[in-house]
């Protein structure tokens, strides 16, 4: 059974209670948009997909179709089952928050995707002490032979998605990335708000 | 004025105090050792070395000298200053922990990263509520063009070293790897101890 399409709006965080055997469809509506995503196993928050356990089981830095996210206990929570993207996306970042867009030059308080995460939880009634690191959708980080990287514009086109398989009861949380300082969410047009939809 | 050499035993964690100022140097004593290095600001152990933050930050997948580590609120924490090793580590991979050695078949107990950051903390009375992803000194991972990864064995000679100097008053905590089903700390002998040193 296919559930509403949510909104996550722009620059802002949204979060959903999601069964095992769903599958959560992230769409980047307007195209160019990160969408950084987070999980939480449902009865233990502590236990939350890591991107520096998954790396070590998928062997990539970026997943693929067909690759299943770990947590920081090494149980699979997400397993990525379709994605129209360009499969551009991004486990090496950290979520911006108030210190990054001060080191940025931002004077006064700036959304970033760190504040989403928490605000997005607190919505449904939930809280997480730990930011962890995000699997941050969409996102075009490119990392060189030389092992330098740098920070890109996304190759997903407007109403491309990523259709993610919930391998335990979870809660997802995503952040409409609020970046507007440096090019990661495109050249030329602020950023916008992404939706998605939980089926099954 | 130079401290002195302190061992972390094979397979076994091993913290200590570092003011401001401070350079840590860490000996691949054996060579082919990984050594999990972790670091923690001394009045607030919520706020650590972080991976995903640094990365941002020095805009590489690997330190080199003169790169600055960040923590979890992008503060410099640790810079590279001297690194004989061959210049090999890694940042994307997590501490192995028990749910990894029973992954890769091992019955029973085995020593482990995670459970050597935690007893070398409390070793000095301190402790942490996370496990925060290490920086793997001497660890060899290399990410392909393909964005694939492999566990291979270390680079660096008996001897070398790294050394790091703190930006703020912080606790150090290592790790000498006791992983030895994979490749990881060099083929044909076991996991060996290291040793460190805390200087000025």
């Amino acid at each position: 059974m296919d559930g509403d399409l949510v909104t996550i709006p722009a620059r802002r965080g949204k979060a959903a209670r999601v069964r095992a055997g769903q599958t959560v469809r992230v769409v980047n509506t307007h195209g160019d948009q990160v969408v950084d995503t987070w999980a939480f196993r449902a009865d233990d928050m502590t236990e939350f997909m890591s991107m520096e356990h998954s790396r070590a089981h998928i062997l990539k830095i970026i997943p693929v179709v067909g690759d299943t996210m770990l947590t920081n206990h090494r149980r699979p929570i997400l397993t990525f089952v379709e994605d129209t993207s360009g499969g551009i996306h991004d486990t090496i970042i950290a979520a911006c928050d108030c210190h990054r867009y001060k080191f940025l030059g931002v004077e006064g308080y700036h959304d970033n995707c760190t504040d989403n995460l928490h605000a997005g939880l607190a919505e449904i009634g939930l809280s997480s002490a730990e930011t962890p690191s995000p699997l941050n959708l969409f996102m075009n980080i490119p990392v060189r032979p030389d092992r330098t990287l740098s920070f890109e514009a996304p190759v997903a086109p407007p109403g491309s998605h990523v259709a993610l398989r919930a391998e335990m009861d979870l809660v997802i949380a995503f952040s409409a990335c609020p970046q507007d300082i440096l090019p990661i969410n495109g050249v030329g047009h602020p950023p916008t708000e992404a939706h998605f939809r939980i089926d099954g």
